[in-house]
């Protein structure tokens, strides 16, 4: 076999297996969306059935032997992704024995009601066993992932980060730090009065609303859909990418920028080539690059001043009067500051705070200097130390989050990164697209999407979170620009 | 291993496969209500790849050396069952050559893009290519399947209706055709007068109809749901068989009695026991017993004289004066006989000649005493002889309906079957159930979907539809119950 056709049947093999991931995508989706109480054990049994199916595909020793074939240097850098992503894949897969990957697997669908069993409850105690089985488990798949002279949890995070190491994040993260806390300590001093909200919030309206948004901030309506779901989501693929949000009748701003978020992400995911799809090469980045599509569509557009003057009168006609008079108030309104216990409700500033404290929690448990049984006192002592109040119940805590329970370590700085790579990329756009304040005002985005398409979306993950960032910034991304942006709005 | 083992190693082996046809079901679903335009391409990827994955599942050896080890007279029905189906589709997906499977797929696929063009255009010589080669594959197919001394379309109507035979079959519809047309003479002369509909048929109100209607007769929506589709259909399985209607604003009755059909549908899979799930014995007995379930709540139960009393005041409720005065119209209205060409939209009496015209054809093409290029001749003829009048375009013929373009060559005479399947069983039904109308006329179904559910629905696919029919009726089921019924109703 020569070396295109060995390529091509590469391809071939991995497109297939991801159609089935693809399925397995949308069967998560109608899950969460449509699927009727009592479908939840057949449901089960059909995903594992295809994660088992995928498994078996992604061990198998063809791909090694095609990738062997291949002279990667006739090849463009997307047919070197697809080499680069099929060696990742496999390597993965066959690294971890089939038994570990089965009690992962088994693990993680049990604690998940576990876990939210104890935060209904507030015992701490009845998630402690699950999650020190959780850690366990995760420490040993670190161990047959990690590279010689890594660290385990580098490991982990290279499944959401790749390329990314814990030492050189950790520095960036402290060094956002003191501007947080500067931040923080400036403005909960200084408190805005929320004027009550009144008008018409009811579920149509508010889907009006997030209809609106989705649109200007231009969701490709042909090839996706808004649903709503208890925890707000995107999910799919370039041709079909849909997103949901939820509605709380007394807060329109929660089912509002939730989908002006999962908007941030869908948008990425249209803007790939068809000539990809269902290729490694067609899939994204990092969570990272993804949680930047999403946060600087909800917080530095969506958020920004010159939003509010198309938005106002926008929630206006949609809600009637609802209490908020002008643009100026409304700015203010959806970006007060406020010290709160839980990470998804937390503004700008704290997020970030929030991110921070897990991530270091984590570094210390897969170094070893933190066990799960004290992992409760750390949480509630760093949280007293950087929000200035105590955690008064676990699921203002320890419990608030799903991640651990199914065994994601290494996920959640890349919630801060996606802040930080946000920061970069507005930044720069702002550079390239004259004007781009005006168009905001006016809710004209078209210009600002062509830019992430051209920039961002269609290039996949044809290159690294950082190779992908240093192409369009120009240098290696850190933390000045979110930084600057903070102390421009907040400051 | 002895015979348990390789037993259990079976199920286990078919309740995977199980799980895969069971997405691919909800990915089907998916694609008929909820995807977005552009998901058309990916999900036809998505299906090919399970279908792939399935048939490699299917032709595995492994299945033929378990059923070697089971010692089956150690089984009880259900375990006879579960061998007995898995021989039937290991033998059914090893017969057909890997090729033949391919282009059968491929070709099924294009045909319906190039009928409905057809259809659309009313150009029957465009479709004309298409299915020649599309009954020449089915040929190819049914020689692969055939038993030795049997004939091609009993390899094809096997698919769908298990043990039955095209002979007996066309001597019961054969028997079936005078009392049919007999009534048909009758009726047409004395025309019923239909007054003009009025009242709110908005979809709103279309739909919370429909939903009273499912509930009426015992709809599970915990294990379903409804929406709007281009063609009503059912999907799904015990825990989570979904249904579909549509809405016409002008005829509301096409999306009542639409949800009534699926709901018949719905209801016989969410009538097994959940220790089959998964398993072909949780399958259903046969496409004829399906349809008896659908058409029986549709039209014995959905149009009888004492269900009028119910539903009159129900949709005065829900759309309310509609322009129907009384219990008597209304029967009247939906029960009015009338010539038409097409055949879903055909009242009782004529619905079965529709069939037995097309059964009549795909006999002749099957035997080789006609051939495509005088489908249409053959059609436009018996069409006359049978329903007095002639066919005006080809949509109104040839073209209507959608099976023959995806090689479904055997399935029409199932849904006949079905109509005399349910006359059987209505008729011992209320035999068994003492003061049936009574019940009917109050909308009080329980006792007749408990009925149904104890004598068909639990048994799923344990027994062939003959032997189910002769366990429940005590005999072989024949046309008199069904032509009483229509005489009784019509005559």
């Amino acid at each position: 076999m020569n070396s295109e056709q060995a390529y091509q049947n590469l391809l071939t093999h991995l497109k297939l297996t991801n159609a089935l991931s693809q399925a397995s995508g949308v069967l998560s989706w109608d899950q969460e969306t449509m699927m009727p109480r009592d479908g939840a054990a057949a449901r089960a049994e059909q995903s594992a059935a295809l994660a088992l199916v995928i498994h078996s595909r992604n061990i198998d020793p063809v791909i090694d032997e095609l990738c062997g074939e291949i002279d990667e240097s006739a090849l463009d850098d997307t047919g070197k992704a697809n080499v680069r992503e099929a060696r990742r894949t496999h390597q993965r897969a066959i690294r971890i024995p089939a038994e570990l990957a089965g009690e992962l697997a088994r693990a993680g669908a049990l604690a998940q009601g576990i876990w939210a069993k104890a935060r209904r409850e507030e015992k701490v105690a009845d998630f402690l066993p699950t999650l020190k089985n959780m850690v366990s488990l995760k420490q040993q798949e670190a161990q047959c992932l990690k590279e010689e002279d890594g660290s385990l949890y580098d490991a982990l995070l290279d499944e959401y980060e790749p390329g990314m190491k814990s030492e050189p994040l950790a520095k960036l993260l402290g060094r956002l730090r003191p501007h947080l806390t500067a931040l923080r300590e400036k403005l909960i001093t200084d408190n805005v009065e929320i004027k009550p909200l009144k008008g018409n919030f009811e579920e149509g309206a508010q889907m009006e609303m997030a209809r609106r948004l989705a649109s200007v901030f231009n969701y490709n309506w042909n090839a996706g859909r808004l649903d709503l779901s208890v925890h707000p989501f995107s999910s799919g693929y370039r041709s079909d990418s849909r997103i949901t949000t939820r509605v709380d009748r007394g807060n329109p701003f929660d089912c509002m920028y939730s989908t002006v978020h999962e908007v941030g992400h869908a948008n990425y995911e249209q803007g790939r080539e068809p000539e990809m799809d269902r290729t490694p090469a067609g899939g994204y980045a990092s969570m990272g690059i993804h949680e930047s599509q999403s946060r600087m569509l909800e917080n530095q557009i969506g958020r920004s001043r010159v939003f509010m003057e198309w938005l106002h009168p926008q929630m206006k006609e949609v809600f009637g009067d609802f209490g908020i008079d002008s643009p100026d108030e409304l700015f203010a309104i959806v970006n007060k500051v406020e010290t709160g216990f839980i990470r998804t409700e937390a503004d700008e500033i704290h997020y970030n705070l929030h991110v921070v404290l897990r991530f270091e929690l984590e570094l210390a448990l897969f170094a070893g200097d933190l066990s799960v049984d004290d992992l409760e006192g750390a949480w509630n002592e760093r949280f007293e130390r950087d929000f200035g109040m105590a955690v008064d119940k676990p699921s203002n805590g320890l419990l608030q989050d799903v991640h651990w329970s199914f065994g994601a370590f290494g996920y959640f700085p890349t919630y801060s990164l996606g802040n930080i790579y946000a920061g970069e990329l507005f930044k720069i756009m702002g550079d390239q697209i004259g004007g781009m304040e005006a168009m905001i005002a006016k809710g004209e985005l078209g210009e600002i999407s062509s830019w992430l398409g051209e920039n961002i979306h269609r290039h996949g993950n044809v290159y690294s979170a950082p190779q992908l960032m240093e192409m369009v910034c120009g240098k290696v991304p850190d933390e000045k620009a979110l930084a600057g942006y903070l102390q421009d709005k907040f400051g």
